[in-house]
């Protein structure tokens, strides 16, 4: 694809700073970027590369200037790129249609408009509706539902009567419905509680690579619309993820807590069963969260504190060594008074 | 399915308050639950719920009083609703057979009462027992045994010369018998350590989807009797888990690690290589284990302490930022008491 | 396999202390050898063993002296270890050639030296070498790359596009080129960046059983020559790590982040996104990393410190509720000595 970059400033809704005659035919990384390329700045620690970039044009944030460069400007590069790429680098079409070597049960509903690829399996009473893509290895379990254009990556398990919305996203090796995590007397009797209820996705969520998510031991694991779940994610037993909260890799929720709208969950963080976390609450990365936070609240740490809080701990813990001399001098010092009397 | 509350009663050894005669049809939770509904109460934060909640009637804890609800008295309401799901929700009857597609090496062996799904391939010199369930995708290696009724959900795959017992469940995605992790002069010439050993998982474990079980370097990785493994666990090579221990998700074990009968692991704990913890060891959740524990001790922290003491580190931590402040102020009031001297 | 003791001193360079003629059959850990064994002494830890186990011959350390004993004295036991294992157990030979329900896309390019097994799915424009081994459900993605010799155990999907050097080995689960975690306005809009990059896999690469490693959101993530990855670990999208790099299991490896050569991560350590780790930076287990690191340094912690500060730390930590009563007993006793006044 070819495009000036007066032309891309116009999709892009931005303006140009330099010469908006230029040709742009790739998108490409600030350091690797050259002739033809436009490349990006989005986080401030690369502004050291923006002098420097063989790019022939750079999307950057409305108060930059560089000298000599031919920038285009815009509320927010980040978001910009996402909508550069996807005109520069369009998603292939699948062929719908089902490939051999397939095995659908009777009583399978899958639509013709749907893409299956070789290896796929799908059980009594399942549902995949239009332009669903099912890689292979794919396995849908009875009674489970496929949303209209969702893609589901190879080796993903749907698990029986689990409900997977439009536009959702499953990276390879995702599972949903897997039993969640019951015995009674544990460690004694370990005496499954059988796990009896399912998952919902809805629409236009995504979830990464072997990420896990167990169905409810009665009714649902609910993930709402517009979540995004990155890799090796834990998600336990009757968890609610409110709508278009964000979880970072390698993070684990206990079983029956549920998460508002718009929660963002850093990394490896970890939280304990049947607790709420409010709208927006932000968690930094490895934090452990023990109890209920409020709306809008930052939190890091484990156990977990306003994000405040954890700061001034932080800085008191790298002095901790430097305190504890000074409170053994204060005890000569003292000594030394008291002696003196 | 329709019980009357006496009847469920009688099968669970429970007392009835209330109405014996009302009729259950199904098991909900207890926000959800309405007429026909039965609900239960095992956790304590949930008692509020006790006098809200729309369900016919309620599995509840001997001590347990409610005005006007008809209450099910039991020992223990978890362990009964495991009981009383089991007999709501049978599972489905599979029917025994080999499946299309299914790639079978000569000289495996199969039993015929087995149910073998399309897309599973079972390598020569394996035996597959009597009413063991292997699903779509399920890759049995050279001479593995699965045993008795056994279930194997999707894409779990056993490495050659691996010992999976009786009534064995392995979830979608977990891998029994990858290579340890074995290389000498690590960061420089990283020689690979061949892992000739095996994985022996006994009868009645249950291993959550995605977990990892590396094979021995020599000898076994044991899963002893009764373990059950919640997702996305890693075990390594040679490690041996007691009878009956419940290890939470997200929890990575290093090699040659010993753990007694009955030892409970939380979430995200990370134990090192080596070392032995006694029967009904209790590690809290995120926990950082570096050396022997003895049995029935209840640990957390990371490193970690017996639990007691981390409380108090926690109560002395969460007052350091103050107590960096008194500490200041007595420098100040010393100094002051010097100086009139 | 039968060899000598003076046989096998020969092949590994090393010295006999004791019966040259003793012949050994097997290798085995040193409590569970006997008689025709070999066993090896890697770790001080099991130094107690030495005198006890019923093995024929014992790998040791140079400097190591057992009464009564036959000694096999080496540089390094456990790297001689590793030689004596690939000799007495050597790896089966696959028969080359593309099984039954196999899937191969026209334009797909697989040698007729490769071992394709049941299963495997290749796309177009997919490129597979000679020798290299496909385990029952490999998905190879449009124009992959799978070079010579490589491994690849079941369920391992490589996304379109990806390059997987010589000699690689993926254990079963691994996902390499997923998407990168990128959205815009996390937790309100979450519009999708769309991740065009690839991954690249250099030659002598081992990576652990369900490890995820995201496709670059431009150009590459990186995993150079002689790396070795453990299981469950999370790279994320534009990471590169350097040549002959350790990474344990459960490590997460945030976006655009580089690894020196040689570097080495402990256990379920974080590191956030857009920093370095000079050449030979050693990381302890569960330590969260969050800026730069130069080369050489050992470092320990969340956050990390160098490992010396980090012992005092945790030093003054474990005193800290100690300290907490001094403190309080210093203010009582400066009080009275300002009463005296």
């Amino acid at each position: 694809m070819k495009k000036t970059l007066s032309e891309i400033a116009a999709f892009l809704g931005g303006d140009v700073s330099g010469d908006g005659g230029i040709v742009i035919e790739r998108i490409r990384g600030i350091e690797e970027a050259g002739e033809g390329d436009m490349t990006f700045l989005a986080n401030p620690k690369y502004r050291k590369n923006l002098e420097t970039t063989g790019a022939s044009a750079i999307l950057v944030a409305r108060d930059t200037t560089c000298e000599g460069k031919n920038l285009l400007l815009v509320d927010d590069p980040y978001r910009a790129l996402g909508r550069l790429l996807a005109l520069f680098y369009p998603e292939e079409e699948e062929t719908a249609g089902i490939g051999e070597q397939v095995s659908i049960d009777a009583g399978a509903d899958v639509s013709p408009e749907a893409v299956v690829y070789p290896g796929v399996h799908i059980c009594r009473g399942a549902r995949v509706e239009a332009r669903a893509v099912l890689y292979p290895g794919v396995f849908i379990g009875r009674d489970a539902v496929i949303g209209e254009g969702s893609i589901l990556y190879p080796h993903v398990t749907v698990y029986r009567r689990c409900l997977i919305g439009k536009r959702v996203i499953l990276h390879a090796g995702v599972v949903v419905g897997s039993d969640g995590f019951g015995f009674a007397v544990p460690g004694r009797e370990n005496q499954k509680i059988p796990q009896v209820g399912y998952v919902q996705i809805d629409d236009d969520v995504e979830i990464g690579a072997n990420t896990t998510i167990d169905r409810g031991t009665l009714g649902r694991t609910w993930i709402q619309q517009g979540v995004k779940i990155d890799n090796l994610v834990q998600i336990a037993h009757n968890v609610v993820v409110g709508e278009r909260s964000v979880i970072v890799a390698q993070v684990g929720i206990s079983g029956s807590t549920q998460l508002g709208q718009g929660v963002i969950i850093g990394g490896q963080a970890g939280l304990v069963g049947h607790i709420r976390l409010g709208d927006h609450v932000m968690v930094a990365a490895r934090s452990g969260i023990h109890k209920d936070i409020p709306p809008n609240q930052i939190v890091a740490g484990a156990p977990h504190k306003p994000h405040r809080e954890w700061l001034k701990l932080e800085a008191a813990l790298s002095k901790l060594p430097e305190m504890r001399e000074t409170v053994a001098a204060l005890q000569r010092r003292i000594a030394a008074l008291e002696e003196k009397k």
